[in-house]
């Protein structure tokens, strides 16, 4: 029977606490289809969840880190009985490089497994989606449904290589990039455009030699930087995640820029959001169209049209496209 | 008063042989502005130059084999009283990786000397172009406008960088890749998707230490491959550009390619290749569509809703899209 759920019950399901559904409807989101569009649009008005990019070259220990995160966030979001006490965290790993979604990458396995017993987490792999948009659209449409599935807090973690990088960082509510000790990190950050995305910086595996020396070289990157507009200087923690050490620090930097957003940077964030997904939306939304176009019979004839000669692409498409 | 000339009246001067109004000519076809579109437009719709396209990693010698061809060429086209001699040899350096446009590239300065004395030969840069389309649109149009000056013969010279080298080969009659003696250059082409666009194989420097296995490799990895719908097999031909070596082995392939297009293959290559270019123009017409939509205060207005949660951003777009 569930394998027949409508969209809108899987939506209703999910709401109501059901982890099956959940999945299900993040599955009908990831791909490309006028259903799963349809399905995305109805979790969007959820208020979001605080989302926590995390990012940063391979080997910096982002994963270890986002483990230990989930039950350092469950235990201080729960305990310190904030206005909205989180009891959920919610997990995306997102790996543009790698062509298996839906959870099938190994280090989701191992982290199945020690999350596997504790129902206030719920991990998924994102990887590719359709051609129109990809990544960058099934990103936020995830956060939504999570959202949606009344998720306060989630860590988006996502392999640091170019674009889908910077793509993921425009729609999560904070981008915490990790680094390790040494110049190189801080460097290949500032190259990447990464310095102007980070809300936060994370010297990570810092109980090795040169993490004072990251640190500094990332202070004296924002120094010479013009500054944000929002007036935010993203802090730097040092961490050593397979102990434990540094997590509070970095917690602590979550609440400073979750107070920072309460003002009118928050506003301004959440505008910027919404316009660049909108900006997503209608360009795989026309992306779709010339695909569409281009199967026609009346394009294959206006080709060899222009092929012949006898009418110019430029007029042949103007044509087409009045039509 | 030339400074003023309308595109119509620079047009029919470039038709005349004007060489300093074709320069102008391709600088506006170059731009991305409504009145460059209408220009090239009305270029299209002469007989299409045979566009040989010259590509390959950098240091295969390229610009060197393009130089000498061009004289080859010349002298080979024009001599051999074909069904159309060649009048006079156009030459469009392809640089993705150059900001510059309009001839300021070295190589070209360069040749530039070496040809300057004669009026048969023109040469001009391209570079980038606006962000719609960018390339992969410039090309073809000034193909068409050297086409619509009367050039039948005409040298694309590009650097093999990815998806533009691939872009520009969808665009030329014939692609030749330029290789030198040494197994790498064979693999990063087979690497690259460039032995299916490749229509001729020039190992240049074959004086080198090599050459044979360089060729042997080519020929291998052609029988490796499953084999062109169209019935040709690219020849693979030896050069030392340094010493006019081989040159004629060039032509040779081109005089035969040219008479396979005859067939219904050049047929059906003309149509892949008008399909193509109203597939990027009309992807660049959306393109700019979407940069007009985002700039409007309806658009700003739908963001502010979604950014509220009053709105989804798939109805908002939906919205604007139909309004």
């Amino acid at each position: 029977v569930r394998a027949l759920a409508a969209p809108d019950a899987l939506l209703d399901a999910a709401r109501g606490g059901d982890r099956v559904a959940l999945a299900r409807l993040l599955s009908v989101v990831e791909n490309d289809s006028a259903a799963s569009r349809t399905l995305a649009a109805a979790t969007w008005t959820a208020p979001p969840a605080f989302s926590l990019g995390i990012t940063g070259a391979p080997g910096t220990g982002k994963s270890t880190l986002t483990d230990r995160l989930i039950a350092a966030a469950l235990e201080r979001f729960v305990a310190d009985g904030a206005e909205r006490p989180v009891s959920q965290v919610g997990v995306l790993c997102v790996d543009p490089t790698s062509p298996f979604s839906g959870g099938a990458i190994l280090g989701d396995r191992v982290r199945m497994q020690e999350h596997a017993l504790d129902e206030r987490v719920f991990i998924r792999s994102l990887a590719t989606r359709g051609q129109h948009g990809g990544l960058s659209v099934a990103v936020p449409d995830a956060l939504a449904a999570l959202s949606a599935a009344r998720f306060e807090f989630v860590i988006v973690e996502t392999v640091g290589v170019g674009q889908v990088e910077l793509d993921v960082a425009s729609t999560t509510t904070m981008t915490a990039v990790v680094v390790t000790p040494g110049w190189g990190d801080a460097m290949q950050a500032a190259k990447a455009g990464i310095l102007e995305v980070a809300d936060l910086f994370i010297v990570n595996k810092a109980d090795r030699p040169g993490a004072a020396d990251a640190r500094r070289d990332l202070a004296q990157m924002l120094d010479l930087g013009a500054g944000r507009r929002d007036g935010w200087r993203p802090p730097i923690v040092e961490t050593v995640a397979t102990e434990d050490r540094g997590l509070e620090d970095v917690l602590d930097a979550v609440d400073g820029f979750r107070g920072h957003l309460r003002g009118p940077a928050g506003e301004a964030r959440a505008l910027a959001r919404a316009a660049a997904m909108m900006r997503k939306i209608a360009a795989a939304g026309l992306a779709r169209s010339i695909d569409a176009l281009v199967s026609t019979p009346a394009f294959d004839a206006a080709a060899a049209e222009v092929a012949a000669g006898t009418t110019d692409p430029y007029g042949a498409v103007a044509a087409l496209l009045s039509a």
